[in-house]
């Protein structure tokens, strides 16, 4: 079959399948999810020696050991995978919510409902517990998923697929509510992203090469996730433990994820008090000092940041430090370097905690606390789909609201318009 | 200068100055709204003198009367725009409200502050009236706006733009937050139409010609609105004096418009009783009935309808008429031929009132109502900036809310993550 067919195929599908999924009850879809859950726990042998062949062929194929990391499943990752379905289960089901509600002066009663999106296609790399998570979040919130992981993961994610396949067939959902790419063609991705009447909404997971490719080819609306320049400023009027405890957690406690600080700002009035011993304990942990001039004079061993180190996403044991005259001068470099992502402010200032919060416009502004914060998880969302960095739809983590709309539903007594 | 240097060029000076829009305070807004309004007011001769050119060159170039009557201004359309500003002046200001907040296990106070969406690009057909109502909603909302009229229009829109500058700098809001585009070069709108770097997101008003040409050449986000094709359902369990007050309504108040009714969907068990009256008042004032065979042979002077009717927006005094055998059967025509714009059910049954608000997944659902309500206005958001066909953030009528997004604000007291 062509790809423009078999793309044609699958958004069809999807679609037709989406039709019913907004109407089910959050009972069977969790007991979808539960079911799968146990499957993966009963099947998990079946999984890991499919996993064990992707892995086989990766390291033919000479991938790095920390790719292989990433497409490696063990029984606990599984059991991992399970409890994460489980905990989707036991979330609110957002489909058919009521957000708001208001009376008109004619006596119409109108409101907003939540109903799900439709079809959502999820491209992704090599971590085969996305085919798990991703189904589970999207079918929680009604909409029909089309899965295109890594071809590294081929065998693990289709392993995972006929199992979530199995699971809602058990429950009565149609299996074509979560549909996992068969073909390694990447021609099939493009043919899939034309489709802008078949699919609601395309989330790249990956790289940012990924999702610039994804959102230069696609008709369909993308969900971006660009880098995380996060930043941390420290205020004169900070309290230099608390700063100190909150640097390094949002440096070093998992320094290769989007939300990490990558550059640090300090008031210039407490910066010769508090830069030599936190520059001291940040190297004591591993991490090498980029910084400015007045960086370097305060403590040794800073090699010179330039101006590429400040748009620098590290993902690694890096940090750039710059001292800056004021918070203005800090907003004015988050905004000027910065990515939109996450940034905090130590401070025991009132008026300047406000105005932080207030003119950062990034997708998290916090208050004395860690840059790590910025998670689905960790701000009560639930659970993540992944994290959009542009302001269309959703701007930060997106959770099962971010995966549903809203319709308007209004009751009247035969009001007609004048 | 090149059309992409000019497109950039506008890019630029949008976002630079949508950095401080959202920082302005509410009084400040609305004095430039009332300003503006009172400078429509004052300048309306030397506005109605440009509308007078743009009309003479366009009757030269044979434009149609309906199209001459789009551009056309006078003093009481003038009053009109002056007195929409002046509403949006007093509508609720949007930006950094915090939507929702809430409590972590950890003690961290997590909550959503609506921000501007940063640079909006409007795009829209001969309306000079569009130039300052959206100029308007965008302000209020926080946003930087490039409006890019049609060339018939172009003198209105371009002294209406210079009133609206001089408004914003008498108030010292930068005048870049409102920039009509000079150009009638049709290229510069392809060139800013990649500029996802500088515009957040696009937004044309006008035929779905114009909207499936921005949508296919746009990298920025579309807002698409698509056609209406909108259904009343009358239910054997409606008051037939209900029904045919709101299908009269829906279908000849203002027929050439988006939220008018296209399709009226009747059970069969009403159909014998209603239908031939209905029929008979919707001819008498003036309208053509394309019906099933099964309305034919309930009533006289019914043209058959084809398949093509029953996705048809007409626009006009035109109605397709189908009896159909329940409600199953009217929301299985409503998903097959509709546009997911606005459907009406007209009856006193409880559970079938609320069976058809939970499954029709359209951007208004309406019970015994005119579908005429799915309006901005109407539905209580004080003005609509577009209405969205398409689920991605947001579906139905876009008011000053919908120009926001939100980021996450999150207040601590040292917290790190474990």
């Amino acid at each position: 079959m062509a790809l423009k067919d078999e793309a044609l195929m699958l958004g069809k599908k999807a679609k037709e399948a989406a039709r019913g999924l907004g109407q089910l009850s959050s009972e069977q879809k969790n007991r979808a999810l539960r079911r799968m859950a146990e499957l993966l726990e009963t099947r998990g042998e079946k999984i890991l020696g499919e996993n064990a062949r992707d892995l086989e062929q990766a390291r033919q194929a000479g991938l790095s050991e920390a790719l292989l990391d990433r497409i490696a499943l063990n029984p606990k990752r599984l059991q991992g995978i399970a409890t994460g379905l489980r905990e989707i289960a036991l979330l609110p089901d957002p489909v058919r919510e009521i957000v708001k509600m208001w009376r008109r002066p004619n006596g119409l009663q109108v409101g907003r409902m939540r109903i799900p999106l439709g079809v959502i296609l999820i491209i992704y790399e090599a971590r085969p517990n996305v085919t798990a998570d991703a189904a589970a979040l999207c079918l929680k919130s009604g909409n029909a998923v089309i899965l295109r992981g890594g071809s590294e993961a081929h065998l693990s994610s289709r392993a995972i697929g006929a199992v979530l396949g199995e699971a809602l067939a058990e429950v009565g959902i149609p299996g074509e509510a979560v549909q996992v790419v068969e073909s390694k063609d990447r021609g099939l991705v493009h043919e899939l992203l034309q489709l802008e009447d078949y699919i609601d909404l395309v989330i790249p997971r990956g790289g940012e090469e990924l999702i610039r490719a994804v959102s230069a080819n696609s008709r369909v609306p993308v969900v971006k996730h660009y880098k995380g320049v996060c930043h941390v400023y420290v205020d004169n009027d900070a309290s230099p433990e608390m700063a100190a405890k909150i640097c390094m957690n949002a440096k070093v406690q998992r320094p290769a994820v989007c939300n990490a600080m990558e550059t640090l700002l300090v008031h210039e009035k407490i910066a010769p008090a508090f830069l030599p011993s936190m520059i001291a304990q940040l190297r004591a942990a591993g991490v090498e000092i980029r910084g400015c001039e007045r960086t370097r004079a305060l403590a040794t061993g800073v090699a010179p940041a330039t101006e590429k180190d400040w748009t620098t996403e590290y993902l690694d044991l890096i940090l750039s430090v710059r001292v800056v005259k004021d918070m203005d001068a800090a907003i004015d470099h988050i905004e000027r370097y910065g990515s939109q992502h996450t940034e905090t402010i130590v401070t025991s200032n009132y008026e300047k905690a406000r105005a932080f919060v207030d003119r950062v416009q990034s997708s998290a502004v916090l208050v004395n606390a860690s840059t790590r914060f910025n998670d689905g998880g960790e701000l009560g969302l639930g659970a993540e789909i992944g994290i959009s960095t542009s302001k269309i739809h959703a701007f930060g983590p997106m959770g099962l609201e971010e995966l549903t709309t809203t319709k308007f539903v209004v009751f009247g007594d035969g009001q007609i318009r004048e």
